[in-house]
């Protein structure tokens, strides 16, 4: 970082500070040259500053000199600011659930959620789909009985890989992979296969991760072209860390929508991230990769981030599971800090099971020497029969319901429907207020947050090497005032306590996941982006609650619009209340799953042997 | 509010949003009027976007058009934000404290707060002692022997409000008091004393409040000219209606500096405040009048508020005690939210004595019928001998310490020798980095709060009302962004770990409270206001950490400069120890009271009857 012109201050960690007599921290009196003003100065100073456009400009060197932009503005912190959402711990009662602490080992951790699933319940026998993606447990058993190894399948995915980035289908799912770094990986995995090893159920399994998480052996983009060479990767994150102690393959970084600034996932700098349902379409975003190499069968679990929908809006659009799970359930250790408070580590899957499976290994913070880590109880469903769990409530506010395309309403309406007649569960009508207050809310938050979290390089570098409508979001984020910041979190407080009597009279709240199906990927868009405010807000419509709230939410795929592109439908459930949200979409996908169709781009990875 | 044209929503309390399906609450379909925009189109706006100039102007338009200013920017919101600085409770160790829990009734604490105290040491008993202030046990027994009543104290008090009102004293002490509310309330509490009901040892104690608290009759102003006219005040303050469950009389509206945007107290609308040791010097705000009037011996104790300082400044100006609690120790409700995440009601008192007694009356909120209320523990210091309390080791940061006038350094380190020598008390040399950075971050931080909180007022009233001294800090207020913002809040973080640091090795911090004494109330200065950053800055240099980082503070009086104006110094605690901190004040205060010299006004209202 010596390279630049730094203009803020860089302080080192709180940690490496000396505090005693003999420290070389420096005392800096008060830097303040302002005269002294009374009488008529007084009056002419503060019409300047009131004027429109003296009154900028005098406050940009009147902060510039008294050092608030080298000292506070541009300053290069590692600490995270004060704050953090209210969504203290609770250990929520929930029917049929097993409670484990989260200071397991990962992979103890995955065991104990393989235990709930019904082990009856694989692929094969299942002789009414027409179409499944193969599962964890596929993947496992068919290592465990030496029908494949994880070095096949990595070569498989490798070769899969590579034909998808051809012109002639040109997905633009990864945005790095490390073709050394995975037959490594998948090399060490089989060893462990063959003597009997295998660290956990995800022991060779696929998994890949966005590039706004750390994951060594990559430089972490954020699906920028500059951050990579500003900020250094020097560890995995600790999502990360639980998946390799689980035996997880890491397979590379997905693409992402740039900086997570939109839901197109079209980035200029690495390609628009095409739908495995139709290449013409977007697969959504900000975590499009991830969502998109899980529907073509390149890997059972991705993870993403999702601070405004970004892991349920493509898993919709791609028509896979997207879990999103309670705010501070996973830990943001080594994940971009685009956005703290709304945003949290996310599952994409192409069951529930699978999505179960990964969440529990992420969960929790790694325990440390000192044993000082946090913990607290992770409870999980017991998936064995979809029938079992009775007298949901499903909280419904009709007129956002409805507010979408009428493929997706009607098709989600017929969905709910399902729900109510198979299992019995009712229907509680409610009025959610405000909706497009907290959409702008949120919006106002996640666009200041993100806008800190890059001021330092945006200070040090310009804009120069953004994409087009990353400029465009970044303008925008940097013109929030402080205020308007704060009435934001205002409105969130307000939120919190109007969904907390929402939640005293149902379980969940239904919705649509997106209120448009994928649309079409236009040229001009490829290496400007494009700004669709239009189709973002459509998209983004029913995500706010689970990041401006911290909530936990799901969406699982439901069927499909005219044009064949897949439709979910999202679950949004009460805080620490993924066990509940789990079993509601099990059961959901249940009576989904037999007309689950096939992508245009799909790869079998397990398939038997020519 | 009905004449002012509503620019931003007015939302009605959560509590009272009807969520059923037959609400009137109108679902509000996105207002995205954008066109689609890719290409050139992109690149084109991008640019303006980017202009200093076009830039502002458009994104003001932009986010007022997508209705961000109507339903975010100037929204008018009960709800706090979201966020809390992270200092939770913690039931620290001291020794020699009795624990109380806040859920006693006020006046049940306030017994306990006095069976704390050494019943030998009362005014008349301190023989060594040139001067000394009535303090709240004099005026309880005189009340209880029949020698004097609380009506005839209320008496006294009015004469000597208006005479300190006429023209050659102007002594600017209070905003509002009401005569007739004030005799009712003596009359009531002299009835108490006439028939033995005394509600505990405050009844009958004429306490002032700052005007930036609820009290009843009495409109809240917080120093300005208009809001009073747009914000009702409809109920007393949580730690108004402890002292009112008390018997105490509540004499009225202490001056402040306007929206305790500053720190001479120095008001256009209602005058500056006074100091009563020399009327040609400033008192210290914001808490002017506050500290003023215990000075001039009108109110044993009074309430401030204090944000950056504002009960101690001016306690120290004024030659009285300060006491800031922990955050979140007195309630925030019914204080005007200007600086929600710094702010807090502290005390103002004669001695250290009456601090505590207040203190201990204000803390806790209080008990609901459902009995919902959050309570910890208070510790009371028991204060019977300046001598037991042993081991203290004070921080001192040798460099900040001396940033100082010199006859405020020369006299703060006297008596930090006094401690030392007379106690055996250990002094460890420490560093304290980067007070000019938290200086700074603290301004980004009450500033946005200040601005945040009078937003929606201001929107629709403009400055028109605004002191001239008021509109500068309100437009450098509102220049805040929000990325400036959150990166204040790093800082906070930063600190907090840095201070935890500190309080590993050493009971409490010892500094000057101001740097410099009063200065001089310039003529030019009394209708606009002034603006003097240099003494500003030196005012409050010793006083952010308080604030920042949410810690408890206190400031004793030890001595005078060469003009005879007031020297305090102050003791700053880890979270939560107010207890130790009173006894190490009580400690100094023991060897500095018999220097103690009466200010030039004054007023003795328990004077013996001529």
């Amino acid at each position: 970082m010596g390279m630049f012109l730094t203009k803020g201050v860089v302080y080192k960690p709180a940690a490496k500070v000396d505090l005693g007599p003999h420290s070389d921290e420096i005392y800096r009196r008060a830097y303040v040259k302002a005269p002294r003003m009374a009488g008529l100065l007084v009056k002419i100073f503060a019409m300047f500053l009131e004027s429109r456009i003296f009154g900028p400009i005098l406050l940009y060197f009147l902060k510039r000199n008294n050092l608030i932009h080298k000292l506070v503005s541009y300053a290069d912190l590692e600490e995270d600011p004060v704050f953090v959402p209210l969504q203290p711990y609770e250990d929520v009662k929930e029917q049929d659930v097993i409670s484990i602490e989260s200071n397991l080992s990962p992979s103890s951790q995955v065991q104990e959620a393989i235990d709930c699933l019904n082990p009856s319940k694989t692929i094969s026998s299942n002789i009414n789909s027409s179409f499944r993606r193969w599962t964890i447990l596929d993947y496992s058993r068919a290592y465990t009985s030496g029908k494949i190894n994880p070095r096949m399948v990595a070569e498989r995915f490798i070769a899969a890989v590579q034909q998808s980035s051809e012109p002639s289908l040109d997905m633009s799912f990864f945005i790095s992979y490390n073709v050394e770094d995975i037959l490594r990986q998948a090399n060490e995995s089989t060893l462990r296969y063959e003597t009997g090893d295998q660290l956990s159920a995800l022991d060779g399994v696929l998994v890949a991760i966005k590039d706004e998480i750390d994951c060594l052996p990559y430089k972490t983009t954020g699906g920028t072209k500059w951050l990579q060479n500003v900020r250094s990767c020097e560890d995995d994150a600790c999502c990360v860390k639980r998946l390799r102690l689980c035996g997880a393959i890491l397979v590379g970084k997905t693409n992402m929508h740039e900086l997570g600034a939109g839901t197109s996932g079209i980035n200029p700098h690495y390609g628009a991230t095409r739908n495995p349902y139709n290449r013409d379409k977007i697969s959504g975003g900000s975590s499009s990769g991830s969502a998109a190499v899980v529907a073509a069968g390149l890997c059972p679990v991705a993870l993403g981030v999702d601070g405004g929908g970004s892991v349920r809006m493509p898993a919709a659009l791609c028509g896979v599971i997207g879990l999103k799970p309670t705010f501070g359930r996973v830990s943001p250790s080594g994940v971009l800090p685009l956005n703290w408070t709304v945003g949290m580590v996310g599952v994409l899957a192409g069951t529930i099971e699978d999505a179960l499976i990964v969440y529990t290994a992420i969960s929790g913070e790694l325990p440390t020497a000192d044993n000082s880590t946090k913990h607290y109880n992770i409870h999980l469903p017991i998936l064995k029969s979809p029938n079992y769990i009775s007298g949901v409530r499903l909280a419904r506010y009709g007129e956002w319901f409805n507010d979408c395309s009428k493929d997706v309403g009607d098709c989600c309406s017929r969905a709910v429907e399902k729900l109510q007649h198979h299992y019995g569960w009712e229907v509680v009508d409610v009025n959610v207020p405000e909706i497009e207050v907290m959409r702008l809310a949120h919006y106002v938050t996640i666009g200041s947050e993100c806008s800190n979290a890059i001021a330092c390089y945006v200070e040090k570098l310009g804009t120069k090497e953004f994409g087009w409508d990353a400029k465009v979001a970044l303008s925008v984020y940097q013109s929030f005032s402080s205020r308007e910041y704060l009435n934001a979190q205002k409105i969130r407080n307000r939120q919190m306590q109007l969904h907390k009597r929402i939640f005293d009279e149902a379980d969940v709240i239904v919705t649509p996941t997106t209120g448009v199906t994928a649309y079409t990927i236009y040229n001009d868009a490829l290496k400007t982006g494009e700004l669709d405010y239009v189709n973002g807000a459509a998209l983004v419509r029913f995500s706010i609650s689970g990041n401006f709230l911290g909530l936990p939410a799901v969406t699982v795929p439901v069927g499909y619009d005219k044009n064949g592109l897949p439709i979910g439908l999202q679950f949004i459930g009460k805080p620490w209340s993924e066990a509940t949200l789990i079993q509601i979409a099990y059961a959901m996908q249940a009576l989904c799953i037999s007309e689950c169709r096939q992508p245009e781009v799909f790869y079998d990875l397990l398939k038997e042997e020519d």
